[in-house]
């Protein structure tokens, strides 16, 4: 087990109801909000209905920034501190989903950063800048952003997607029955999203982290139950509710404690595909997870062991043969995530070749990737690309 | 799934040489330390020398409260009030145990407690209260008083030993080298009371919690495999480690999150055991918890299924005659506490039949296990103690 230093100052408000906790929560830090928020749905489901009351109620003054879109650009940002300097803000009210907090979480960094180029304070991500805080009222399950603080920010300009350590929402609330109206690829490109996130710290050269691994081991499990469920019965509080738990635990970094970083490189090949294509991150996660998984399993044999546990404990599959039960578990996993209804090959996205090249060499950017759990490089990237044509 | 609040404001820093933090994270509350610690274990491990070597560097000033017992006694936290007030302490380091911490806790909010009787700052234990920073170098994996607000205190002129909820640690340091000590008796009993706080937890009416029951399976294999290691190689980091990182999330509550409280039935008992006899509070549990197990599944044959789940997840055990497994489980946890070496009757102890009425009377006082798994009334509890005998 390596050191770790557990250091989240995030309050959770998990469950039905728990907006009634919203101006208490804000009410410390003054009265002016910025409210933050994506492309309308919230005001399709009521819930922009119910913050604006809240909010008039308390005797705040409010002011909006919407239209942050999924994959959100560095352009909501700049208008966003914009508005933060104009209004004099004393607090970010983030209703949305990982766009929407993300975005909110630059912003209020980026409220402080004494840089002329926001891109820039981007590009130069480190922890514990000052910020205006942020408070989130969480409507998908996917990013796990309302319990870490990170943010991915992209500049369409550059096909650049950045993840950076910006900083913590204040608080979250977490309730469940707002996630009832997330359509069904959402919610299935969404657990797949939480999947990554603890499969890139799963495979990891560190193995006696006993609850790293059984955390990791028990959203995983969770997420293949629910999902299914939540994609059938939109309503189903129990599994929305699992998924939303699941959501915020997998993206801490929690389930790594004690283990050696990876370097995520899923994400660092996913955010690419964003990048250029600006397609749904927890889909381009999904397309390359197994064709990742059976590139390294190939490229380096010693990583049969990891992949016979995840077959076991993960995906409930038995057997001796151990190079088999591998290879099964991966196939078990791309036919999960088959079955949820995402589209599994870059051909169906209409994405070519044409990109490869670069987008290795930028994922790979710094060696970034030479501590991952098999280390890759750049012509490695490629050739797990052409495997999910 | 029910609602809950993740409010957790302690920073952990886990791992070989954390104690490096020391200084920099009593910097900013003063200079004037209150050094608690216990019968003076720390001297004799050099841990002492350490601590106030970096101290003396960084130029606080110390006072010391030593002596600090296990079962910790309402008598030092009088003590270490009056020492706060004389010397304006400014943070209170605790270096030690569960005993320690506890009692450094009631110290910590007793500073500014504003009744007569210190005593009943005990009783009337509320969370949120005003209290000193506490910081805490932590020497032994059991309470999980690191990352908690709780606190047990004990009046042995009135029999009563109680937790209260007090304040949390401004940050833990947890170094499991200094675990290498602790001899075998005590790891066994500190891992019972580990296992302990996930049992009393895990046996909920609240079936659909897959994280928090995730992490329940997940920390008693954890303890089971690596308790044992620890006792026959103390210096094994990997399972003083791992222990280490299972006692602090055991007791934190996220292993009950989204479930519905149960009273603690075994820890209700066991603080009967220890106000009366002053018995080791890890030996009391373990004695207690599967008579407790039998007595209720024979009570209500509805809690079959959770047994099951246990005996199946958590001993690791196979069958399809549901009774039996149930049983089996319970069979091999009692099994495994003996192998462990801890006395597993009270009457090892010397502990008779005498005051079962009235333990029992005030385990349940203000019917608190009235919503237990299966809810409890003081006879079911004089039964469960003539079943330890």
């Amino acid at each position: 087990m390596l050191n770790y230093i557990h250091n989240i100052p995030t309050r959770l408000y998990f469950g039905k109801g728990q907006i009634s906790h919203l101006t208490e929560v804000l009410e410390p830090f003054g009265k002016n909000v910025l409210l933050t928020y994506g492309g309308g749905s919230i005001r399709k489901t009521g819930l922009y209905d119910t913050v604006m009351a809240l909010l008039k109620e308390g005797g705040f003054a409010v002011t909006e920034l919407s239209g942050i879109a999924p994959n959100p650009r560095i352009e909501s940002v700049y208008e966003g501190v914009r508005l933060c300097k104009e209004h004099h803000i004393n607090v970010i009210l983030a209703v949305g989903g990982g766009s929407t907090i993300d975005c909110s979480k630059a912003i209020a960094v980026g409220r402080y950063y004494e840089g002329d180029d926001l891109w820039q304070m981007i590009c130069s991500s480190r922890p514990g800048r000052k910020a205006l805080p942020l408070v989130d009222v969480l409507t998908i399950a996917a990013t796990g952003s309302e319990f870490d603080p990170g943010g991915v920010i992209t500049n369409l300009s550059t096909n650049e997607k950045l993840g950076a350590m910006l900083t913590y929402p204040a608080a979250s609330i977490c309730d469940p029955t707002y996630t009832f109206t997330v359509p069904k690829d959402q919610t299935a490109a969404g657990s797949a999203d939480i999947m990554s996130h603890i499969i890139e710290g799963y495979f990891s050269r560190t193995p006696d982290s006993d609850l790293s691994d059984g955390i990791a081991e028990t959203v995983l499990k969770s997420v293949m139950k629910n999902a299914p469920i939540a994609i059938r019965e939109p309503d189903n509080y129990s599994a929305r509710a699992n998924l939303m738990a699941d959501a915020s635990v997998a993206c801490s970094h929690i389930p790594e404690y004690g283990k050696q970083s990876t370097g995520w490189p899923c994400h660092a090949m996913e955010h690419e595909l964003s990048a250029y294509y600006d397609i749904t991150h927890g889909v381009g996660l999904a397309i390359l997870t197994p064709r990742w998984m059976r590139y390294i399993l190939q490229k380096d044999p010693s990583a049969t062991e990891r992949f016979v546990r995840f077959a076991r404990n993960v995906m409930g599959l038995e057997g001796t043969d151990e190079a088999a039960l591998a290879q099964a578990g991966i196939d078990a996993l791309e036919a999960y995530f088959k079955s949820t209804g995402i589209p599994m090959t870059l051909s169906e996205l209409k994405i070519g070749t044409e990109h490869f090249e670069e987008m290795a060499a930028h994922a790979n950017r710094g060696g970034r990737l030479d501590h991952a759990y098999v280390p890759l490089t750049a012509e490695d990237l490629v050739k797990i690309y052409q495997a999910c044509l």
